[in-house]
């Protein structure tokens, strides 16, 4: 027969069940996280109107959105594509659903989004986002921006999916950076020195004080860009350097306070120890206005940013008058599974998620089988039974394979009442007892 | 500025944060189901190579199926769609991946397919199915089959986040129908007559008679097969009333002790109280084989069927020449979900799936606010904090709408560390021991 290439598209993300099992582990955790810090599950349509998905698209974004044609059934429907991040369609449900909605609105999103980009290691066409905002109507406490990054924290760090080394938090606020430009006259080269500043980690100092001495600035303000961006710091210190560059423009001051509010906010919750303020990080997305932040590995640097996120001033400023201020942060979790796999980051590789394969011997021992198997799965185990009709020794194969432990059923058992239960990786046998 | 609609694109559900609390324990309650009978989850890519997916669609499928028009980045690939259902991308999945996979392989999908369907009441272009399979290699046993429908009846009929009313699981085998008419050598009717049987629920029982007769069998074998899609009893007397019918055409003999074998199964267990044969069960799509089962709620037939699945000779015949029998069965849960709310049958509409607020009078008691919450949520209790700088009357207000309870954190709880907790639906206080 005519062979068909069976693999799935390049650039998407396809686990054996072992794998998927620790991947749908991390994201019920995620999700757990998030909703016992008060944030509320929302979904949105993986379709929407491509008039919605690009009026926050541009540039690269907008060439990679993937778009839909439409079948005779939907033909008179509007032009249609799909959702690129949780962002857009989240700023359409808060202005669909207002009325309905009590804000401050802690909202979660937890699915794929989708873009056609090139495939490379670790970056895939479909990905899941796990996203939390919360967004305010007129005006949102700076006190919920330390809530959405702490929740975050927690989310990753105490995941029992896997084992995560030392996750650092690096804060910055947009305000600072653009009232110290500002303060020297060099607003009209903002947005080339954002870009060279968040392009400084993927360059050679030597490259990055280039790049700053093209712009033709002079080597004063070049050398103080340098030493601005080389601020990394613990809250205390961090702050003290800020304020003694003596800057008295407006912007610039209330970012700092801004900044050392969210750092207190962490420290009163024990998180400060992993929390710098680090002037760097700025954001490639032009929408945040304040706040914004990455998580990275420290000793890992080649891994990059596993969480990010900011605040914005206003999310649906495409879709209505309203202002809805919020913060919010996402944890690219297709990419950041990838990044644990490859790094042997992952627990219980070894595993199967089967807990018990129970094994009856002859159809006689099904009843009493299936009655044992109720028994266990009550208890909240995963169990198989084995209903092929082949030898003892096949079916014990076969449970060596997709379960963890084993138990064999036969008249003995059920007579008795006396089960063994056999463990796969010791090897032991030990009385079960249900 | 210029109005955008903002309404989700008709056909999709989207749901309000508290509706979606409980869809997402509906759905959660069948993943943890399916896990507990042994079935392991995977996913696949939501969008796949057309070659694949059209492999299995035909007539109105085909029409409904949302293709992709590619990205700069993705002109190399080959034409791409969404999965319409989940079983083409497993049969891709199982030849893919089968010297990975362990066989009888037990799996579980639960996700999102589309379908550009006319929306209807109910009916959704995105929608969520969860489906659970087991796959052979070569031969798969009877027992499969019970195993299948009663893990599905557990996930639907103890599910925590509805109430359902009796669900009634009517089951048949296609071979008794293909046996009954080779006996009476009507085969080159059985497409018609297939389809006459399928839609009888739909129309009267003379409009049947009448389908039936416009065939030009004759009154004798309108009679008979009027008399055989009349069988609906339990196991022995079905059984029996089968066996009175003196066939004597094999796979009529063969799908009748088949039946009889997943009855007894389901006896085993203790679920034959809702399992009935039932011979007006044959289902729509032509590649089952074998075993076909559909549920229902007898006391609101208008609902139709709620769930439904089957015995497939051969899963992959399109991908390959190795012979992979299963059997499977879904749950549309968008549309049962949107059956179940407009019913009233969903538990626990009234409440929010936020158990605590949490309001600091000032910011010098959000530090042990913060630890209050910690606690609680450790207790696994979702908790929100309310961070906005609002007086304590509106914080209540807030707290009211988004939470079952709250408490208030000021100086004198802080000192003498006593919390007092007020569930809003009693409007009870109770001290709160953490």
């Amino acid at each position: 027969m005519k062979k068909i290439n069976t693999s799935p598209i390049s650039g998407m993300q396809e686990l054996l069940p072992s794998t998927q099992a620790i991947f749908n582990k991390a994201k019920n955790y995620l999700s757990e996280t998030f909703s016992n810090h008060g944030f509320q599950n929302i979904e949105t349509p993986i379709i929407d109107r491509t008039e919605i998905l690009f009026a926050k698209a541009g540039g690269d974004t907008e060439k990679q959105i993937y778009r839909v044609i439409k079948t005779n059934e939907t033909a008179d429907d509007a032009d249609q594509a799909l959702r690129f991040d949780h962002t857009v369609p989240l700023a359409r449900y808060v202005v669909e659903h207002e009325s309905n909605l009590t804000f401050p609105f802690r909202v979660s999103q937890i699915g794929r989004n989708f873009r056609g980009e090139r495939p490379q290691k670790g970056r895939f066409r479909e990905l899941y986002q796990c996203d939390i905002d919360v967004i305010g109507r007129n005006k949102l406490p700076i006190a919920y921006d330390a809530e959405v990054i702490a929740t975050l924290y927690r989310a990753l760090t105490t995941n029992p999916a896997f084992v995560l080394p030392e996750v650092r938090m690096r804060i910055s606020n947009r305000k600072i950076l653009s009232g110290f430009l500002a303060e020297f006259n060099l607003n009209n080269l903002s947005d080339q020195i954002f870009n060279i500043i968040d392009h400084a980690e993927k360059v050679s100092p030597d490259a990055t004080k280039k790049a700053l001495e093209d712009l033709k600035i002079g080597s004063e303000y070049v050398n103080k860009v340098l030493d601005f961006i080389a601020i990394r710091d613990s809250r205390t210190t961090a702050i003290a350097k800020l304020r003694s560059l003596d800057i008295s423009n407006q912007q610039f001051q209330e970012g700092v306070a801004e900044l050392d509010k969210i750092l207190e906010l962490l420290e009163k919750q024990g998180l400060h120890k992993n929390a710098i303020a680090d002037m760097l990080i700025v954001r490639g997305l032009d929408y945040y206005t304040g706040t914004v932040f990455e998580f990275f590995l420290p000793k890992y640097p080649q891994v990059g940013s596993i969480c990010g996120g900011g605040r914005y001033e206003n999310l649906a400023s495409n879709f209505t008058d309203q202002v809805f201020p919020g913060v919010g942060g996402s944890i690219g979790l297709s990419r950041l599974f990838y990044i644990l796999n490859e790094n042997k980051f992952l627990k219980e590789q070894n595993k199967t998620p089967i807990d018990v394969a129970i094994i009856p011997i002859s159809e006689d021992d099904y009843e009493y089988a299936f009655s044992v198997a109720e028994k266990m799965r009550k208890n909240g185990q995963n169990v198989d039974i084995v209903l092929t009709d082949k030898k003892l020794g096949d079916k014990l194969t076969y449970a060596s394979k997709i379960a963890n432990s084993a138990c064999i059923i036969g008249e003995t058992e059920r007579q008795s009442g006396k089960i063994q239960l056999k463990d796969f990786s010791t090897g032991k046998t030990a009385n079960l007892t249900l």
